[in-house]
């Protein structure tokens, strides 16, 4: 498609000032500090829309951050493509970590270095930038609905709310997301499934107050020692999860499915090397592959307690707090597991501590289908603009939403992401390379032609 | 001896001006952002000494913080008595558990709230109003030396080398210090030993950057997972430590030793309702007077790791840390039991993480003899002065100076504390009662004076 890369070419250093200027904004979804910032980037988007040429561009309030929607309807009768992203993104502590500041974008040999780089603002801006594209070369095949949220990060908590209250106004025939990754550019993959999520935070509270732990130390119970204690009960010697139920509902894969997930290219070696761990941890008797894409985890994402600042204290503290998340795959229930993980915490603490846990947030596991048409769309489109066919992965993040508009808007999701597991999300140095920039902007407009073309032909 | 209370009444109001405007400077050792106070701080003690009437009052330079020392001699003939304090106080954090500021000394119910108010500003200073009192009321039976440092709360890392070059200028006959606690004002007590601390931080290291837990988790390990692993495994299940041998060079109490320290009041009903715990915790087969006073500990004093800001943030971190510091009874060495942790912490360590252990400081434990001149004019004074002979206890906490006296000087030390285990020492809301901080000064020149007695007695 020649239109597409003349378009891209003399455009290239605007689509990269354009992004560079979302990306300033440090629109972190999670501190209420960044409240103002938040809001700023929901216009942002809107503004960037509405110039690309969508109409009817709103900023829809919610009970927490607004949700940007547009559209551009060429005909009814066309099919009509939702395209989902998020513009917030996650907080960039540690600070101390970043080579060059999280919130002005910084190009090292061909990556773009900014938190939300990959997740989200990176993604999604490629469609608002190929719509664009579509736009001003008229070749916008299909009708095409936006909506960026900015809740992603902390659990989408409102946009179930905005979808059941506006079925209308969201009706289409696909979801396309891009906030998923590649295995390379070398190796494009398409994700056919999402793990879903249950995040809670745990404080475990020993005497009233911080006491001299000289005076009291060995008398009285450590809530940081307990919490210990009860965080390494919850893996067993083999890493399996010992909450009661946790695994009932887990479906196991049947060996097909384990061998076309474990054919992707994968060098323990390299992964390995690229984390600098001299071994691997995990679950007893799977893969790596196996582990992050089909098997649920529980993971601490944080602790404190006590004194944490420079040099020493000697104080036996009165509390101590971790946030725990686990990863559940498809026949898991979110809200479930969150149940079973509190009564299985509140079981196992000691009379000496009393325990409080509070749920953050939640989402459902999701597999998507490999044979609709806009799973063969996507996969034609990247065929062509890669020369290869992505191989299908499963990816191990979680994207709430996916799950939320197939029961709510009856929809199934295409996953079409250009990110890579080196991007380093939710970490310091997150990133996002140029070119996949570039390149995801050159293949969305091909998933529209070819997703309305094998529609007309269904 | 009616003149001690004269002159206190007389002096009542400024005698607590002048702690009070002790206390107003956060002379905080272990965070560096306050030495300017901290060195304030040495200037006010010294210029106490030198209006209170001491000769050859200086602000002696260390490698870290100055020592302050004064002196009256007044008959070489006599016996000379070395008062030890300390001008520096532990952090305040957590700040927002303060019910005052910690450095704004506040009176609720005649008690002094402020950090420092009774570890160790409130207590040494009754020493240097004692010996006002003493010098105005020409009653100053002996030679007095002063030596308050500013470095306790970090483990009197330079007093050491301080004591070794200054053993003439340091002579004396016994030392002197209220740095520890009684059970009550109505059960005045004498301690007679001290426990040794071995402090260290603990750093592990899992991938080499904060990962996203749902892109990696379940195939790498969780530094937060290992180490709270690790911190699980040093206790078992009847709460012994499990360091191989850490317990070897302990002493067991004998029948009458357990007898005489169990005989000192003590209400379990009352110590779990001040403390608001339902159960206590501690190592099976020990009572609470001796898991604190005669058994060795490891307490966690602060952990970290992670994201610890408000909200979710799913990340797998990339390192994870702990303070945790264990306290030494007589015969321990603390060199050596930093050594077995060390060496056992990299032992129990998986292959997935890497381990750094950093040594804080440390101290050695003592037993104070309970037949010497000096104790005997301890139980006199406050006989006297309390109208109750003290109860001989064991202190939990722990005085590096005390065994490093009696190694370098060949001399005892005498710890008449003033304090209550309910000041709350190192945690927020500290105090002192105002009728200790009297009933120590009245109490301290009998010390001095029967100390002289018996001395010239024997």
């Amino acid at each position: 498609m020649q239109h597409i890369k003349e378009y891209v070419d003399q455009h290239k250093q605007r689509l990269l000032d354009e992004l560079f200027e979302l990306l300033r904004i440090p629109s972190v979804s999670a501190d209420p500090k960044y409240k103002p910032d938040v809001l700023k980037t929901a216009d942002y988007v809107a503004q960037k829309l509405r110039d690309s040429g969508a109409d009817n561009v709103e900023v829809c309030p919610t009970a927490g951050y607004p949700i940007v929607y547009g559209e551009k309807i060429i005909d009814p009768a066309k099919p009509t493509v939702l395209v989902y992203g998020h513009y917030d993104v996650q907080p960039a502590d540690p600070l101390e970590l970043w080579k060059t500041p999280p919130f002005e974008p910084t190009v090292r040999d061909g990556k773009i270095y900014a938190r939300g780089a990959c997740d989200d603002k990176g993604q999604f801006y490629m469609h608002v930038k190929a719509f664009e594209l579509m736009m001003q070369t008229n070749t916008l095949p299909c009708n095409i609905k936006f909506m960026i949220e900015g809740e992603e990060e902390v659990g989408s908590s409102n946009l179930g709310i905005f979808v059941k209250a506006n079925k209308e106004k969201l009706k289409a025939d696909v979801v396309l997301i891009s906030d998923t990754s590649m295995i390379s550019m070398e190796n494009p993959s398409l994700e056919t499934g999402l793990r879903g999520l249950s995040y809670l935070e745990v404080e475990v509270t020993g005497p009233n107050r911080d006491l001299h732990s000289g005076v009291y130390g060995g008398a009285v119970a450590n809530p940081i020692t307990i919490l210990s204690k009860m965080i390494a009960s919850l893996h067993d010697e083999n890493n399996h999860i010992t909450i009661p139920g946790f695994y009932d509902e887990v479906i196991a894969l049947t060996e097909a499915e384990r061998k076309e997930l474990n054919a992707a290219p994968y060098s323990e070696y390299e992964y390995k090397a690229d984390l600098d761990v001299a071994e691997l941890w995990g679950e007893k008797g799977y893969t790596t592959f196996e582990r992050t894409g089909t098997r649920p985890t529980l993971e601490l994402n944080g602790i404190w307690g006590g004194y944490i600042g420079e040099g020493a204290k000697t104080v036996l503290p009165s509390k101590a707090h971790a946030k725990i998340s686990m990863r559940l795959v498809p026949n898991q229930g979110s809200e479930k597991i969150t149940q079973l993980f509190t009564d299985h915490f509140l079981k196992i603490a000691p009379a000496s501590v009393k325990i409080k846990v509070t749920p953050h947030h939640g989402g459902e596991p999701v597999v998507t289908p490999t044979d609709s048409v806009a799973y063969r769309a996507a996969q034609k489109a990247i065929t062509e603009s890669f020369g290869k066919a992505p191989i299908p992965t499963r990816g191990g993040g979680s994207i709430p939403i996916v799950a939320l508009f197939e029961a709510e808007l009856g929809i199934k999701t295409v996953l079409m992401g250009f990110g890579l597991d080196s991007d380093a999300l939710h970490s310091p140095n997150e990133k996002y390379d140029i070119f996949n920039y570039y390149k995801g902007i050159e293949t969305i407009p091909l998933f529209h032609k070819y997703f309305t073309e094998l529609s007309a032909g269904n």
